[in-house]
């Protein structure tokens, strides 16, 4: 069971996601708990804004550290257990599969997400993590949260069905928080019927039945496949610098 | 204005998305439409079956390439220009900064979503590029679509208000698919009201109004956050593998 909370200025962006798919399974099961706390409802004023112009001048709005501060109280006293607090932010450690292994691993998570241009820099004080999707600017942190909340949930055990499965998966690059996680290649290829689709068919190895020659076949295509894609990812000083 | 179109079969968990936020403020203004094509109107018999288990043997089920290339047919029936052709998946090029800026000069794209354990290798040939969000696995493509079409939509001109900026993001390692694009920097701190926050204040330069010093003090500040949290990013090989 992991349990989560949002805080965001958008809470209903998460409804679907929270009802469609393995993620709403895992809900209803009740090996994930996904709550809300909306932003606006720690604003200041008449307009509840919780957002300020920057001190030094420059374009654009930064939310305010006593805004999100309160949010962060609200939803945390609402939740079982004390959770980890992550922050979203381009500029945060990426995102990994060796991440979504460890906060699989987690009780809780509390998720925080920016919009407008950023944030005042005290909001980094409030968190124990700050985490990015990747080396690309989103409108806000709803769907990177989304994103890791669904990488993460489908490694909770009981969330994959019998015909899922994490095992044949190598996605492991290091956890840049801990620096651990074990390393990575892409998979082979794989074929369903039609055996025949526009001219294109099956590789007869796959048709044979010989399943140590299969097997041999799947890891040389493995790595021949990772070599000509992601070289990166078989160099072990590849990714070092990402830390 | 951007033409998109997305072959899913969950299209309702993009329901909210494309009406909030500045997503939906893009579709409502005309800068950015988003069409879907459920895969399982293109399924086979009475249960429209989209997958079938592997040749050669394995866990999980796979989507079959003629459900997906009669999906992808009617998608592109219905749309204005002719696409460029995205299929999401866990070994395409990683999406970055740069893939965003030149997929928002296109006049439209299409991303076609997996779901279950994977694709018939068929597929890829459906299809004129591959990205993957990120170096972690997804129960689907779906929020990484979320996550790309934001990332692209908010560089359309005219999606961002006069508020928003993208001006002063350096957010742009190389486009894996071109190798092309700017180096990346991370942002300098930003601070707004409260002056006081549990103690913590605001750097006496951004209030002093120089705004040579101001100037000074965020590049500087900019440069050694990048030194401290991604060097990677500050030398020229660090990423260069991953083309």
């Amino acid at each position: 069971m992991l349990e989560t909370a949002i805080v965001t200025l958008f809470p209903e962006l998460f409804g679907e996601f929270v009802r469609t798919s393995l993620v709403g399974r895992a809900v209803s099961a009740g090996h994930l708990s996904v709550a809300f706390e909306n932003l606006r409802d720690h604003g200041l004023g008449k307009h509840r804004a919780v957002d300020d112009t920057p001190y030094g001048g420059g374009a654009g709005m930064l939310l305010r550290v006593d805004c999100v501060a309160a949010a962060i109280d609200a939803a945390v006293g609402r939740m079982q257990t004390s959770p980890r607090r992550v922050l979203l932010t381009p500029q945060g450690r990426p995102f990994v599969q060796a991440t979504a292994e460890r906060w699989s691993r987690l009780p809780s998570l509390l998720f925080v997400c920016g919009r407008y241009e950023g944030f005042d820099e005290r909001v980094r004080g409030l968190v124990d993590e700050e985490a990015s999707l990747g080396d690309f600017v989103l409108i806000g942190g709803e769907v990177a949260v989304m994103a890791m909340i669904e990488a993460t949930s489908r490694l909770i055990p009981g969330v994959l069905g019998n015909h899922e499965s994490t095992k044949e998966e190598s996605f492991a690059s290091p956890d840049p928080e801990t620096d651990s996680g074990s390393t990575f290649s892409l998979e082979y290829p794989q074929y369903t019927r039609p055996a025949e689709f526009r001219g294109q068919g099956v590789p007869e190895v796959l048709k044979n039945g010989n399943h140590a020659e299969i097997d041999d076949w799947r890891r040389v295509q493995a790595h021949s496949r990772t070599a000509e894609r992601r070289p990166d990812l078989l160099s072990p000083s590849g990714r070092a610098g990402a830390k």
